[in-house]
């Protein structure tokens, strides 16, 4: 039996959490292969599947057993979750498998635990945390539903009265707000804003004045309690992530607590850790930092170098090592080591000095623009096409020209998002534009599908019109910076259309078909279904939304999620079934709309304050003066951020100047990573760790875990920071 | 010539506001007269009404301008501004009458800058403060929509290269994305998911992989960049909002401390106002203050009774006469006063203790419930008609055992505003219903208006329940709370609809016509116009929405804010004009849209925080303790401000009861005002002002007004508040 330790390396190895997402979303993505399938596959094969992930979850959770404290297992409602999942799954399967034989139909009801296994297993913390913060928000949000809902009642009441007996039509000739629960379902329609002035033409129609109904109805209901929905959301999700970053932070300071009280020794008369054992702990801790990047660490834990690093100082270590500080090496371009002369020659050196001016950037942005017209252009002409082939090497040329005078492997750093992308798009393009090329001219047929991509990847190139202009830049960072955490945000909305498109297919299947455009099946009009003659929905030719397949379900589930004239959507299914079927669209519509998308626009709006109020970090701000000190740095004042290659160069070149000073010497520059590649989380954290003092020790372990919210330990900063 | 201050005092009169403010709103209501109009006035009429109105406003600007420094008012711009509006108006007015007499027919242009008058008159600071605010907000918005359109613009020729050329039609059977500048326009139509399934529908047919485009364009546009604006709109609103609350508590510190210099006599070895100037100063300054109430706050400011007030203490001032100690006088009932033998009687008081009870308010809830169901009945059988009258007079019978119980004026006081909201729309349907079975008895008539008006405050009645569950109430507060400053939004709203509905009347006016159901007009169905045929618009049956007058012109507006089908509008009356009038449409959206609803979410989202955020200041807190000390207080555990009402009549049970304490003899206790009545800005002011310390004196006068968001004088609290 393999040792504790290599166990749990084994278990947070990266190749074992890929496997583990991987078998996630194989059995996710079942749904494309089981009845009603995309891509049908016999029963076997698919049963044979998800017993197969099934096993997978079930050796994972036993490996995490293994490398967990036992109480601590069987405490942790994630873990009983997922073993009941697996036994539900198995269960149901089972029970199908063998009705089946009878060839009896039953539903296959536990595909919709399937989401479970994604939300519960330990990699996917964010989308718990996502589904806590729901879970928290969910009782005030209920005492705002409540009053919204009752608002719409008494609304509806008075829309009954008032235009009830009035034998008004609308605008499809069918009676008009007759029925209470009709004119429930139509005013919380309203409230959505998808059938806005058509619900309201008949009255107006009749009398002027009820308008003023309307407008009181959609002033109160739409923009009122819609703005409180989000603004509880909103408040909760705040509240709810300063609890989480606290609990983080609290246990962080406990840690480190610890850790000092196993290493210190005496010191004249306070407690320390030496140099040496600092060392070593650093390197078993981090063992990818470089030996001159530890070097400044120390330099900044021991200021006075002192040869011992004291309590305050060794608490700061984890911050520290989290600080990404950016190594630049000042390397010279291998060009510049081979072939010296050349390099180094008047017209190199010009050509460079050419590509590092300003002009060299606003000729290229130009290109762009006369480029876009072409795309805009009619390309059935030759000369467009030939014009392609051009810009495409103008592009190319622009990337060699680059890599000639900047350093490579800088160049292509891994923070040098544009560099990247660029080079990515034109090469993308190139293949397959060739590719197009070498298809027409051998086979005389254009791929649709290459050309499309030629198509998009070649308006795609414009967006690096955007990079060149500074302010546009610091809002694309921030988008940029956002897109990791909105990909919790596609977790949770895989889950939720997971479970709706399972329960909507059970429902709607097959109740609605697609017919291509001139088919003479019977009713292929109305969507091969007599109930839906003379609906909006036949009408708008909205028949390819479906529940048919997986698929579909996620399209209609996306245009449900979009709003619009999803009512049409909710009434032309009920005409397929029953009329308690638009239960099911106003389920979707609370949970989608008013929760999780109130959440998505909570965390922009949050993401965005936390981007523009951060500055620089105390930590940040005294690893930045010694590396100063030491002389070791660019100088920030010179770095925006943005720059980050022409400043790396910019220091080159004094360096091919000037020569001789102390960084030159080492061949390296330290520098701190730039605010652009921090997620908002860290910020966050740094912000909350900013308002506890140093002396601050927390609360114990036990008090941490029982955080909430609304029992705020009163530090001095909570108090205006709430 | 009357003294400056008496010329001041008239200045400020509220009979003068009022009348400013009425000849304002006649001046905008011109348009409802003026050709196109609601009710046709002869133009003489209007421009003699015109004139008198722009009269008016420069004689309340003379007015102004005596009371005010010479070069202050000249350097005010809102001064300059209204100048140049009245000179405008009486230029544009006479030249159009010229050209009138002469049969030319002219543009009356000028009747847009009427809204200028709403906004600079020096009453509407509030409208001021928001215009400022979206004024500082365009900068940073104009990037962000710049980065959208850039968006917008990409997308568009994606769109167009992949779909143009594939000869799609729309459910309509009109070419699909076939000329670059409607798919612009249609995806910007898209963003605001106006038409949302709608414009996928062909490609998606086509083929379903094209459902990607638009998934990845609605995330792009309509999440991000719309959650963008929202986010940008709010952060600067909430940076000005406390840029200009800062100012304020700067002034105001600036002014006590200058009032304090002129005051401050020595006393040993400081500067302090004695006792007998403080009280002719407050007298002066608050001269409805009772004795006792200014009584008390002297024993607040001169906490150890040596005869003055140090300054410290005297710089508090401001804040303690802004506070709202409610005086309660623990009157006896009146009827407990003439007839004390019956009113104290055994029968007397168990009837007062029924009503007390929580039953009482039960019974009356479940009554209200059952009200509801014979709403929703049908009215026509008699019974039900019969039963509204037993409802109306249990109703009746309600408020009339609440007023025996409790005393009169309390319960009419004015913080009470359950009571009144119930009192009035008991009375008024009681009006309306008698009225109305008058009319039916005598002339055998069913007035409708009269008939609406009682149906709505049936419902109405309905909203007390929500009064008795606290949780409700707590919401409904925070909503009645934050309706003075929404009447801000209402102004602003007003502004830019009359700007546009004077435009949208110039443009398109007349185009589109409204005929009843039944008409054998020619073209009928197409509106009057037939160039509509078959167009969305006349099967939508939208003929009403016109710019034909100014009430219509503002429905028209109305729905273009709640934004769905606008697309078909603007279609439409492109359709009936020219195609840019889309530009029209599109405008609006920006202006009304993308900015002011931003606005007012953020301003909801604002409030909605400062009130669950906020607790007593310090403040608040001194004056309460030394309510308690002096033994003149109701205690404040008890007191759940929602419950005012109960704990004044706990504190007369137990005068009753027990007899004898120091405050009965006094025949008064004190309360703070409860914190639903306070305003969202007061509340604002008081959150900035714990964050200066007292010894902080800020900025000179000049500074104060220079203040500007980016300037901020670092202050200890304001780094933890950003």
């Amino acid at each position: 039996m393999p040792s504790p330790s290599r166990l749990y390396q084994l278990y947070n190895h990266w190749m074992m959490r890929t496997a583990t997402y991987f078998f996630i979303f194989l059995n996710l993505s079942l749904a494309l292969f089981e009845e009603p399938a995309v891509y049908p596959l016999p029963f076997l094969a698919t049963s044979v599947l998800e017993v197969l992930c099934l096993l997978v979850f079930l050796g994972r959770l036993t490996h995490f057993a293994k490398v967990t404290l036992h109480n601590v297992f069987w405490k942790d409602t994630k873990n009983i979750c997922i073993m009941v999942a697996i036994l539900l799954s198995l269960t149901d399967l089972a029970v199908y498998g063998v009705l089946r034989l009878y060839d009896v139909r039953s539903i296959r009801w536990s595909r919709i635990v399937r989401p479970i296994f994604l939300i519960n297993f330990a990699e996917s913390r964010q989308i718990r945390r996502a589904f806590r913060s729901i879970r928290n928000t969910l009782p005030e949000i209920t005492y705002v539903f409540l009053l919204f809902m009752f608002s719409l009642l008494m609304f509806s009441l008075m829309a009954l009265k008032l235009f009830g007996e009035r034998n008004l039509q609308t605008a499809e000739g069918l009676p008009y707000f007759r029925n209470y629960l009709e004119i429930v379902f139509d005013l919380y329609v309203l409230v959505t804003t998808a059938n806005s002035p058509d619900v309201m033409m008949p009255a107006f129609d009749f009398s002027s004045w009820y308008a003023l109904f309307f407008i009181a109805f959609v002033i109160v209901n739409t923009y009122i309690f819609m703005s409180l929905f989000l603004a509880v959301v909103y408040n909760n999700y705040k509240k709810h992530l300063k609890n989480e970053i606290r609990k983080l932070a609290y246990m962080k300071r406990r840690k480190m607590i610890e850790a000092f009280n196993l290493l210190k020794e005496e010191e004249g008369e306070q407690f320390v850790v030496r140099e040496a054992r600092w060392k070593q702990l650093v390197k078993l801790v981090a063992p990818d930092t470089s030996n001159s990047h530890r070097e400044l660490l120390l330099r900044i834990s021991d200021d006075e170098q002192k040869g011992f690093v004291d309590k305050k100082s060794f608490m700061q270590l984890a911050d520290l090592l989290n600080i990404q500080v950016v190594t630049l090496k000042i390397r010279r371009h291998p060009l510049a080591r081979r072939l010296p002369a050349l390099y180094g020659s008047a017209p190199s050196r010009l050509l460079r000095s050419v590509v590092r001016h300003r002009a060299f950037v606003w000729t290229y942005d130009a290109i762009i623009l006369v480029n876009a017209i072409f795309i805009a252009l009619d390309e059935e002409s030759p000369y467009v096409s030939y014009a392609e082939w051009v810009f495409l090497a103008l592009y190319i040329i622009e990337i060699l020209l680059k890599v000639y005078t900047y350093e490579p492997r800088e160049f292509f750093g891994k923070t040098q998002f544009w560099n990247w992308f660029d080079t990515l798009i034109i090469f993308a393009a190139l293949t397959a534009t060739i590719l197009n090329a070498t298809l027409k001219s051998t086979m005389k047929y254009n791929s649709q599908q290459i050309l499309d991509i030629v198509l998009i990847l070649r308006v795609l190139r414009l967006i690096r019109i955007v990079d060149s202009i500074q302010r546009f830049q610091v809002i694309m960072n921030t988008l940029i910076n956002i897109v990791p955490t909105m990909l919790t945000f596609g977790g949770l909305t895989l889950v939720v259309y997971c479970v709706f498109a399972i329960i909507g297919m059970e429902l709607f299947h097959g109740k609605i078909q697609y017919f291509p455009a001139n088919s003479n099946a019977p009713h292929a009009l109305e969507c091969g279904n007599p109930a839906l003659k003379d609906s909006l929905f036949a009408r708008g030719k909205y028949c390819k939304n479906n529940f048919n397949d997986f698929a579909s379900s996620f399209i209609v589930l996306m245009e449900l999620t979009v709003v619009n004239q999803w009512h049409v959507f909710a009434n032309g299914f009920a005409n397929v079934t029953v009329q308690p079927a638009k239960l099911y669209f106003i389920a979707f519509h609370i949970v989608m709309v008013i929760i999780i998308v109130n959440i998505f626009v909570s965390f922009i709006l949050e993401a965005f304050f936390v981007e523009y109020s951060l500055e620089k970090s105390e930590v940040e701000t005294a690893i930045e003066q010694k590396i100063q000190e030491l002389g070791m740095g660019v100088q920030e004042d010179e770095l925006h951020h943005e720059q980050l290659l022409d400043n790396m160069e910019s220091a080159e070149h004094e360096l091919e100047g000037e020569g001789g000073t102390k960084s030159q010497s080492k061949g390296l520059v330290f520098k701190i990573a730039s605010k652009r590649y921090r997620t908002v989380d860290a910020l966050l954290q740094r912000m909350f760790e900013a308002e506890i003092p140093l002396e601050d020790e927390g609360p114990s372990f036990e008090e941490i875990l029982n955080l909430s919210p609304s029992s705020v330990p009163r530090s001095p900063g909570s108090e205006s920071a709430a």
